[in-house]
């Protein structure tokens, strides 16, 4: 919903955008926003109008005013459309003799040319009211008008400019921002993170600490980018979080930290990532898991905007055993049914050879998934209208067929998936098959899942370690290595370290990580021996942390909330770079200014690097690199 | 005042900082910070403590109460102060036989460990309050107590913590972090920052916006941190502020934007500059330098410490000019006098050489400084009570000296400095010596610059273009390339442009520049003329910001507080490194963890970079680099 559809919508006096939630229309935009705070901004305050354009009423009416804006739309040189941040309003071009001038400087200035106009608010004559604008029952009397800045041509006819790539609204991201859509996303997401200010700040104490993202490379970074340092061979690094900085900041007694923090990660071309993106970062002292996840609960419940439904707190919770077996995922979108269901029992004595297979090895079950009324609109498995109707329909006993319809309560309309073999895979696969269900569904008119609704979610008691993919007789973190055991699996951890569970927490809306936290080891000697027995680190990496924990830790937890994320999920943006005011493309460009660019040799002297360009051979890098050099 | 000094203040029950101004004393810190706000932060909400140490009064008398912190002293297995981050309570250790495991507890912990404690609030018994301590009048009761992390041994005797240098506290930062001095500064700025977003966001309407910090080569950003990217030859650049996000924000007609942002300047080793600062960055649309100047007063004023006299606004303004011929700087430390006074004309008919010669140069001139009572305690130069003591009293003439003292108001006891020479070279000079003279009479027992005084001062009327030193024939901005003209200059654009003014504003504090801005140019061609022809830029790197201007820019402004320099002066730190919680040393380096550190080869490969070690031969780096790559 953009700036083409968007001018072409205003023009008939409406604006309503077809995203998949309603929005407030445009002139009530900022008022909206501002009412959840005790007092309405004045946004005219230091500048030269004395009103904004979306606000003007009735109750304005005789009011001598001076608009500021962007010129949207003119009819037959008798009425201008002025838009500026605050909506639309409607402009009288005077046609007598005496007013020429001003009616030149209106007439003859291209669309979204900036002007400034002063006049009265007047009634609009009866009849030519427009219910649909909220300032529709006036409009201004023009005296004198001045123009501010002329629109040159544009490089694109504007009514094409929706139709455009995604990539021509990056390339003029400044026209783009002057949509409805992304005033309203940008808005949104500043009173929202102000909110979550006032309520750890003024509510709670928490204390905004800034900490470095010049950093030293962390062990495991591979995700880090790297920042040359004026001293040969020595590289700061742009962190993906200030996990050790909170936890430092514990360490010396700053109690509770909050930071909205930019952090980095180089994933190369991820679609939907952003190599710098934003996290709400949380770190208390003194904190259990639940002291964390009431604090949390309060914070999205406070800033919740007020054009949606209030968030009823606690959000439910769940453990990972449950989301995976019930889910197939540990992210649940639990907005709809279709659960996985273990119908391991059902076929013990099955005749079907995949699924005896299956079952008579370790691990081995039999998972199903009923998808109500799928049969009616995704014809292609079980279907339990046309007497089960399947190539492997026959090879089911009747007494089988009984069976799964009762324990999965299968009607007429339905559909059955089943799939056999390990637990978590059999899982994982019906997790994914479920939401490609859904949105073969709602393809097909069937609502699952309501853009109203928000379906929060903690998982919790994830496994504290991972079998690595290449190795799977070494252990990795199935988060950070600072996440502290379940105190209750704390003998496991000299046994059978793959049984703990970790003290760690994530928050799911509607199927998305939002966020994640764990309770962190305050025990200098627990942390060593998970570093270097169990994860094979190496300490020296981190030997700052280690002494920290010896001179007086408390203990301390916190969490990190993925605030473009939850922007995007709260405004209904199809991508985070919806809510994002500059973003890169998914291959890390900024197509408005064509960064990253390249850069002199000159200017790459004073850190000590030169460019190994891919056609120079891999020998002469490495020859031309001597080993003594770079071990670090 | 750290760790050390600070701890041995505590245990005689008082803590009361040595710097320049007078501070709240430990205990009253939060509860001071949180006053500003309409209500009181709940500091215990969410943990398991029922109060914070430092609150507890009378009117808890009674109570039972939690409480979580450090063993900040023990005196004779008797008593034993507990820290936290609101201040100190007095535990009385249990004596008797039935709480012997609580008494070893709290007997056996080192100091700094940490403990949880639960007991009841009583009395101290009649005699033993201390006045001088907020939670005199009270000691706690325990029942019971929990050992949460022993403090291992320090590398060092606490005491002499504060002895050591300025890198050890960097190493050990957790520890300093405890210190009451950095705790204070740290929730003072967070509690700063806050009324500031306050102010910006819930009174006037404006915006958080956050801005790419991966963005590319501005031109002329020397001083820009590159990031390689994935691409071979393609860098990133951490720029030095939004400025051309900001500009672009309003031309996407966001209006009234503000950030606390983070920006990056790689200035080599520079003392008291950090790498890495944070500045609050505010833009407008419709606004001029009035408009901005009220609102940053307005900004200042409302988020100004409660502990600190009120700001008188609007602030005093002087012009470029004016701030030269007076103060010898475009940053005057208007707290005190001591001008600068042009005396050129006492001596057109001087018998002295050095001042006939200086005067017979088209600029010459004789500037002269008064510094009251500097004879007495600065015998080095024309000294007014000794009959004019200098090398030089003999050949001023009575006339002369008549005229001096009258000009001047010249006492008994004064001393005068003379300088010869171009209009700015001899303002500068004495500027320069105005400053070490403040700096020699306040060592003296002088009061001239009280710490309790805040002087605001803008210094508007810059000139727009300044000589290059190298090439004095070629101009360059005298702040950015996007500053407004003087509208009444405008036409000696095209004749004289070195005698252009700028819509440029400096906001001076106590004689440092923490502010700057300007109205920005909003017309295409002007702006393609001052970098084209008057600055001879390559205009192409700006190509996206030119095309925005043409795209229906508004007129707009805006400016930027350095956040670190602010927080340093109203807190009367000793350095920047004081007022951030996880600085840099002056060379740039985190002493804590060693960054920047070390990287290999192999990690540098993705980046397609490798380094050029210093004993390499220049040669080898330019052969193995083909100029053709290398073209930006």
């Amino acid at each position: 919903m953009y700036l083409g559809s968007w001018l072409s919508r205003l023009s008939r006096g409406l604006s309503r955008p077809i995203g998949k939630t309603m929005r407030p229309i445009w002139a009530s935009l900022s008022r909206n926003l501002a009412l959840s705070s005790q007092r309405i901004p004045e946004f005219s305050s230091f500048v030269s109008r004395t009103n904004t354009c979306g606000e003007l009423r009735s109750s304005h009416l005789g009011q001598e005013v001076t608009l500021c804006g962007w010129i949207q739309y003119r009819r037959q040189n008798t009425f201008l459309v002025l838009r500026d941040c605050h909506g639309l309003v409607q402009i009288l071009i005077p046609q007598d003799e005496s007013a020429a001038s001003v009616r030149r400087i209106l007439c003859e200035a291209p669309v979204e040319s900036v002007v400034r106009v002063s006049g009265t608010v007047i009634s609009r004559p009866p009849g030519q009211e427009n219910p649909k604008m909220p300032t529709g029952e006036i409009e201004i009397k023009v005296k004198t008008a001045e123009l501010l800045n002329a629109c040159k041509k544009l490089p694109f006819e504007i009514k094409d400019f929706v139709k455009k790539t995604e990539a021509l609204r990056l390339q003029y991201r400044y026209l783009d921002l002057r949509s409805f859509q992304m005033q309203y996303n940008l808005r949104l997401r500043s009173k929202m993170v102000m909110k979550m200010r006032e309520y750890l700040c003024n509510l709670h104490g928490f204390v905004d600490i800034e900490t470095p993202t010049l950093f030293k490379r962390t062990p495991g970074g591979a995700k880090e980018f790297l920042v040359p340092s004026r001293e040969p061979g020595k590289f700061y690094s742009l962190p993906q979080s200030p996990q050790q900085f909170k936890q430092l900041l514990m360490v010396g007694g700053l109690d509770r930290y909050f930071q909205v923090a930019r952090c980095y990660r180089d994933e190369g071309s991820r679609p939907d990532r952003q190599p710098e993106f934003t996290q709400i970062d949380i770190e208390m002292s003194f904190v259990d898991q639940t002291g964390i996840q009431r604090l949390v609960e309060g914070l999205l419940q406070y800033s919740w905007p007020d054009d949606k439904d209030p968030l009823l707190i606690p959000f439910p919770s769940m453990t990972f055993a449950e989301a995976l077996a019930t889910y197939g995922t540990d992210k649940p979108d639990t907005r709809f049914g279709m659960k996985i269901v273990d119908t391991s029992d059902v076929f013990r004595n099955t005749e079907m050879r995949f699924l005896r297979d299956a079952l008579a090895k370790p691990q081995g079950t039999v998972k199903a998934m009923c998808v109500p009324q799928g049969a009616e609109v995704l014809p292609i498995f079980l279907n339990a209208k046309k007497n089960w109707s399947s190539p492997f329909a026959k090879f089911i006993m009747e007494e089988e067929r009984l069976e799964l319809t009762r324990l999965m309560e299968i009607q007429e309309e339905d559909m059955v998936l089943l799939t056999a073999g390990d637990h978590e895979k059999a899982c994982s696969l019906l997790g994914k098959l479920r939401l490609e269900c859904a949105d073969l569904l709602e393809l097909r008119g069937v609502v699952l899942r309501d853009p109203a609704v928000f379906s929060f979610l903690w998982v919790v008691d994830f496994p504290l370690f991972l079998a690595k993919e290449e190795r799977p007789t070494e252990l990795e973190s199935a988060h950070h290595p600072f996440t502290a055991p379940h105190s209750s699996d704390m003998h496991l951890l000299y046994t059978e370290p793959e049984k703990v569970r970790g003290q760690h927490y994530d928050l799911v809306l509607n199927g998305n990580e939002i966020g994640g936290g764990s309770v962190r080891i305050h025990d200098a000697q627990l942390q060593r021996y998970i570093l270097e027995t169990l994860l094979k680190e190496d300490v020296k990496l981190l030997s700052h942390l280690l002494q920290a924990l010896d001179h007086g830790a408390p203990p301390h937890g916190g969490i990190a909330l993925g605030l473009d994320r939850l922007v995007c999920l709260v405004t209904g943006a199809p991508s985070i770079r919806d809510v994002i005011a500059f973003p890169k493309s998914y291959r890390g460009h900024d197509l408005m200014s064509n960064a990253p660019d390249s850069v002199s040799a000159e200017e790459l002297k004073p850190y000590h690097i030169h460019v190994l360009w891919p056609t120079d051979s891999e020998e002469e890098s490495v020859s031309a690199t001597p080993s003594k050099h770079l071990s670090s």
